[in-house]
């Protein structure tokens, strides 16, 4: 299968690149970062051996590109209004657009912007960050679950599972609902509370008030997963959760790099949308609404702290 | 009637200085500051028009005072163990220890510590900080409510609201419940959150999300204090008091300046107390429990951060 990539930065950057040192057709978009990549090509600096892509199959714009079998999406949400325009060149009559972000309610959007194309969630489980143009730090973990939204032949969905395992990706298939429910689970806690406190996972677990607080805000999370019929997903998962946590490196999840950087926080989709959800099934997330409220008031403080720069 | 007045700062040094300057026979405990408000006397800069007392009688340590009929008590609640050995030597068969102070629950704890002390709660609407040692300065407000918890006597608690008046003090009596939930319905919002985002009340209240979630914060206290029996209490009051802060220059109220100096916060009497009251009556305060969590974990950083200096 013919892959696109659309961001080329922790995400994109990483996932494209284990599938092209494999020998996939692999073609990147890098608006910002094309010259770059051109030049010298992808670095993977990686906790499971670090590998080099000399000559990237590189695009500065879309229109450029080949109609691919699979696009990859690595854009952070608060970027996906630009879909718009750079996914159309990329697509024939059958072409899988997985969209490797975070939050609830991303596929019903673009399913909007694009109804004919079919879509799978990619769950990302991976501590990684764009150090420079055209090089990753892969910290730990990498796995990567599909949840199939609106693709016809699960076989293709299997396919691309098959392509990540072969690349050294642990792959897995979920159920959709269940893998962007059970991701929420840990990223509407940890993202939002790294920010407000200024702090990383480790400490939030270390300190008695803030872990019964963020498991808290993950039962919030599976209560209102179970009453929207979401399988296998009850308290234990929050424990199994934390425990992953208490045994990972001190981490800044994605939100707390972009606070880091006076980028905007993905608020939407991370919060705004599961909690509407939430409200409308008449179980609403009183922890998470209030820290929502809190974001979004750091998020208008810190972008103009940047605008200010 | 003779006062005493224990913790010459904001609270103490002004309402005893209002008292003492309309000739009231007051008497100051000042354990820190004693050699400076005995050489220099009290300087009040109010907005209502400043006024300094010349010879205040100032005693360094309470074994020195006189027993008196009224004591004020104007510390932060975290010294409130100190009263054990402070109180005792101003305490006659009939004193009557006035406690101005935050929170819900002190009553209760001072009670216990002198079950037969008569005690009233008062509850300063005031801005006032100590700038200097002997020095207060008073920006705006200063009314005081007085609560009945333990006074025999009404008439003597409506005595020492005559003697606020003469000495140009707005007060009032409240039954003893009401003021302190009402007072709880301002503060439970206002202090943890200008300390959670590093803001002060103005800003709270021009942002959309945070004025809607300090709303549903003072709504949470109102909804509580209902279902206890509190009286006069409903969702105008909050509206009431949202208006009441629109109205005042921006401010940070007294968590937030210890806070800003590295002091103790006053979390067990202002969250954790009404919190697990509330708790107890079957009415949890989610959103103002996240904030007692936040609190604590900042107030840890925070005190740590002072013993590094």
């Amino acid at each position: 299968m013919k892959y696109g990539v659309i961001g080329v930065g922790a995400i994109g950057g990483y996932y494209g690149s284990k599938l092209a040192y494999t020998g996939q057709e692999v073609h990147f978009l890098s608006h910002s970062d094309y010259a770059f990549v051109k030049e010298r090509g992808m670095q993977i600096d990686s906790c499971n051996g670090s590998f080099h892509i000399d000559n990237p199959s590189v695009y500065a714009q879309s229109k450029d590109m080949p109609k691919c079998d699979v696009v990859l999406v690595g854009l952070k949400t608060t970027n996906n209004h630009l879909l718009a325009t750079l996914l159309p060149p990329l697509l024939h009559e059958d072409t899988i657009v997985v969209l490797i972000q975070n939050g609830i309610g991303v596929e019903a959007d673009v399913q909007a912007m694009f109804p004919h194309v079919q879509l799978v969630a990619g769950l990302a489980f991976i501590c990684s960050a764009k150090t420079e143009p055209g090089r990753v730090n892969h910290q730990c973990y990498g796995h990567i679950n599909l949840g199939n939204y609106s693709c016809k032949d699960e076989r293709k969905v299997q396919q691309i599972a098959d392509d990540f395992i072969a690349a050294g990706v642990k792959a897995g298939i979920k159920e959709y609902e269940e893998a962007r429910w059970k991701k929420a689970v840990w990223n509407m806690p940890f993202n939002g509370m790294t920010v407000a406190l200024r702090t990383q996972t480790d400490l939030l677990l270390k300190h008695a008030a803030t872990r019964r607080l963020i498991r808290e805000q993950m039962m919030e999370v599976i209560t209102t997963a179970q009453h929207l019929g979401v399988k296998n997903i009850d308290a234990s998962f929050a424990d199994q959760m934390i425990q992953t946590t208490d045994e990972m490196t001190p981490y800044s999840p994605s939100m707390r790099l972009d606070y880091d950087f006076h980028r905007p926080m993905e608020i939407n989709y991370l919060y705004s949308r599961p909690l509407q959800i939430a409200r409308e099934a008449g179980h609403p997330m009183p922890k998470l609404e209030m820290l929502e409220a809190q974001l979004r008031f750091i998020n208008d403080q810190n972008v103009i702290l940047r605008h200010d720069k």
